[in-house]
């Protein structure tokens, strides 16, 4: 049976790259257009990226192929007329999020499904912001925005930032349990890959920590809202009654978000077992579905007090799973932990590729 | 005027190394009796430390000592009578509380004041817990703990762990001018020499965090207590209606604590301005008695979003001053901050030294 | 068919860990043996290990095991009658030369091979020190020394010191080809896990080298004479006529000894082309046997200006290639170049491990 | 006494700020003029840098000056003929060779004397490259330049790239003795501010090291020969006899070049206890005339085998010392050691302040 053919836009950046790094060998995907910048269109993929090359074996599978240009829309047509562009995934680094939403939907608008993982339409109404294991249900918009905006097969899904995810699986997971949640204060300590490359000065980053990154406590703060509310007249409503303070620091590691959490539940509150339960034994539908990317377990727990660490939990189960630590009462609030996941994999490249697994076999993607 | 003579217990450590090289010149106070463990006694202080020597000009000036034998109080007694030792700062190792205790209470019994940087004795009720520009008042318990333990010319002091220093002065600065504060989430981001040399691995620290401290969070929800508490009954009772929930991270720097802070206030809240204000303005009696190791401003505020940062902040003022930046509202409490200072001057021996000026100009040491 | 039994030695040490992660799924070996200090002998592996687990799935494979006490020859012996122990791979850190030879020819003495990472037994002259590629003749020693101690079927093989990985191998690609080598200056810049956990302080590896490693230089200078050597009088003589000059340094990253090399040949001297040609075909007979551990390539040459570096290039062909860039000539002598290696695989387990695959085809494990 | 008006070209950068810091509280030189890129003209300093300050107490001393186009040559010669500009520090960043050659013969055409940091003017034949302990002698071309080229009080003089001070000034001090260096294989080992700010990614140096830095090899090959060379027929003619190899690798510091070096001398040879007191005795120009920003040992030894070491040992002496250590004989050539310096006190701003001094006292600059 042939793969399904997709085109990554923003091809030769760090996060493209690792979408075609982890798409070495996919069982379902196969990557067979690469769009890039102007100033790459034209080349060999292997003179494209020449000298900042970040994963290994790209070149070997892909060096070869012509890099197309992102805004070409008529290369896009071709390939998908040829059957050679079934859908994209988008990481692409415009610095304009308007010239973004519109690149986008000019895909969407060819018959060509976007993936994205820019934040440019995370707050369009009725784009979803998908964490497989937690909001699959919101790909039920999709119709609705296709409808919407006379798109036929093509259509726009998106991924949140990588700051979330050590923490909105395992809140979802005790939400979905019935423990409502009230209120969360979040550090988070950010590694180095978060800004891509050149990304952050190494001036910055030897003997130092930086206590701000532009955008990001935002993001962390309003993100997960939309993620874990619900799907009505046609667009995805907040989740209502949580608020969530920030604090995002970049600190100096490769990869490897780490998140230190303070939880207030509403009155149902749970015990630490209880807590240690749900997560050790939380499972959803990509885990049921078998998705080639999903983990076996989306969470998993370290009982030793100096764990999650980075280095050594980041790339636990393909790097997909979130590593929770030091599950313990809060003298505030109710419930403290550390969560961990890795930004470019879990929260980037292969968050996106599981997404697409979900789409696809949601029927979404063909 | 000839200076007071001092004795540093634990010298060859990296705090007892730190202490002897804030005092090289120092106005009034001068190094004149090294102790350590039986394994250097009897040495010269160059051989001592041999191999591990953490701060340049040390030996030139205290090489030729000869170190003690830190519980041999004999050795101590005789130099006390001699005029060569009016007191310690103690930097002990011993890794056992009930010793360091009973060794410092030796060193009291003995008519040596001790300024202690262990936290052996931060609990027990009668003895200070001392941030200079803080709790000053504090220092009224040692008539009292004299009284009680029969000592004569002899007490203990000791300082706060070095995890605190970043948010107690600036949270003391806003309860001074009326601002309750009800609750207190924080997390660190702390430096490796907090745990002295050899301390963490290189191999915790390349490209990971670790996000434990044993005893640190613990040390960093009470110790604040009893600092900003009052003296009651012959004891220091702590203050009432704050909680605090701390996370504490060990991250890859050298040198510098900081913290991300949100801060609940009673029913009286300060504005942005007012905290602004309240901070630039605030100084205390170090400041008015112009101690020699007191800092000029003991907050600096840093009005850029990317600061404070470790090493270019940390060393501010002698190394004495905290740094705060990031001064915005909380979308849960009410008010945010990142708090900075050096853990092993401003934490450490900076801050000891600071303290026996104190008590010096108050007339404790003399 | 079943698998080897094989035994690790220091089982609960780094090296030893990174033995037993390595031959989590081996299709030839099985560790079913487990050995340590007496301290960790008697607990189970999980217990043994705790809070200092480095690699991944070790707990699952091994957990249950429990530990011998590697000095007890009674339970070795037991284990070899019961065909649960053939051999044995000794990462032990006795910290005593003289104690860690006896221990080696106490199992080699009791019928059960000894693949050794320590440096007891390099300079015996009847042991080889093995680099799969380069001296695997070297193993024709084996039953002289096995007849002159009167051993059996034991035997102790052992492996050079990690700092040499990265030239050694070109350097004698080259020779085979009839360049001679005869002056050589080497500078390394090795990664902390080569001194072990917890090995360097993090406060000597942040923003800071250190330009000495206790015993490398020596070790770098003199083990590859003898991997060049050869078998003369039941005894391996060093090779002739090679000078080799080390500077030593340790550099702030986990994994990866890079070298910069200097080499001066006799009068044949091969053009830079030449050298590309010669270690880019070159492979020897682990690659004709296809041994599981075998890299495809022993030696990878990076055209890119900039590489080799550590984090990119170390883990290439299963961590066990050396890979060599900047490959130019020198001013001072005839070619320089870049040589790096995956110090705890390449240079540690891994390389062991390689060893034991050629000796099991070789029919001296069995 | 009135101090002597200095300007800074470039001094929004990195060096700039670090002139700009090294000349607060100068006994001679007063900084009254800071020019940079148009993109900055017209701005007063603190605008200017908002945001990338590096040094601590140059916005208190500075910020209210208004920033100068660099190219601006009717604004510079106002301020020459106001008195309010004598000479100019140059550390702009072109980015182009012949644009920067240009610039500063502008400058000393207009009669103020560059000392630049800049590599586009050190082969210049008339221009001298300056370490001050070495070839002060050089400055005696500048009447030939100045003459050559119709300058009346303006002239050139540039100070060597950062690389090369650890090992330079040694090796002058063998020279002056009587001991000719023949060969010389030195590598460095790089801090990343000798890259600027940005400069070097931090994915590049977090646990990594980059074994290339463009030109540098060269530089540090060739400008030694210069400095070491005579003034013969109004040209600087470089030293003979002398071939030097160079590795120049990045690692992840931010302050401190340390190199490792091996020596071949020629027929005489002096001992390591010779080369130890050569090194320890050796004094110069500017120790005799007492600049201030002269240290008062160029040549620090430190005795302890895991010495020097960059955070430990860069800030020696104002960082203006060179720290040697691990000086043994080496099996290839004659002697090893190991060299630091820091790149942008010594190596760059300090050097080039020191430079002024001593033109200063040679009356070259008024």
């Amino acid at each position: 049976m042939s793969k399904i053919p997709v085109g990554i836009l923003g091809a030769t950046g760090m996060v493209g790259q690792q979408y075609l790094y982890l798409l070495l060998n996919h069982p379902w995907f196969e990557v067979t257009y690469l769009a890039a910048s102007p100033r790459s269109a034209g080349q060999k993929y292997r003179d494209a990226v020449a000298g900042r090359v970040h994963f290994p074996g790209i070149l070997e599978a892909a060096g070869d192929l012509i890099v197309a240009d992102a805004s070409d829309m008529d290369a896009a047509a071709s390939a998908q007329k040829a059957g050679t562009l079934n859908f994209v995934f988008s990481a692409v680094e415009l610095g304009d999020k308007e010239a973004t939403k519109k690149l986008e939907e000019a895909y969407a608008a060819a018959g060509i499904p976007v993936l994205s993982n820019d934040s440019a339409h995370r707050w369009t109404p009725d784009v979803p912001v998908l964490i497989a294991e937690v909001n699959h249900g919101h790909t039920g918009i999709i119709p609705l925005q296709q409808k919407a905006r006379g798109w036929d097969r093509g259509f726009i899904a998106v991924k949140p930032n990588c700051s979330i995810q050590s923490y909105t699986t395992p809140l979802y997971a005790l939400i979905q349990r019935g423990f409502q949640i009230k209120q969360l204060i979040v550090s988070t300590l950010q590694a180095v890959s978060g800004a891509g490359y050149p990304g952050v000065p190494s001036l910055d980053m030897i003997d130092n920590i930086v206590p701000y990154i532009g955008g990001e406590e935002e993001k962390s703060e309003e993100e997960p809202l939309k993620i874990l509310g619900s799907i009505q007249d046609g667009r995805i409503a907040n989740a209502q009654g949580i608020k969530i303070a920030a604090h995002c620091n970049r600190v100096p590691l490769t990869d490897g978000h780490t998140a230190c959490v303070s939880v207030l539940f509403g009155d149902k509150k749970p015990t630490i077992e209880e807590v240690k339960e749900i997560w050790g034994s939380f499972k959803s539908l990509p885990q049921e579905l078998e998705l080639p990317m999903a983990p076996l377990r989306p969470i998993i727990i370290r009982e030793e007090n100096n764990r999650p660490q980075p280095r050594r939990d980041r790339d636990a189960d393909k790097a997909m799973a979130v590593t929770v630590g030091r599950i313990r009462p809060c003298p505030v609030f109710d419930l403290r932990f550390v969560g961990l996941s890795h930004n470019t994999v879990r929260g980037a490249a292969g968050g996106g590729i599981l997404n697409a697994e979900l789409l696809h076999r949601q029927g979404y993607i063909k």
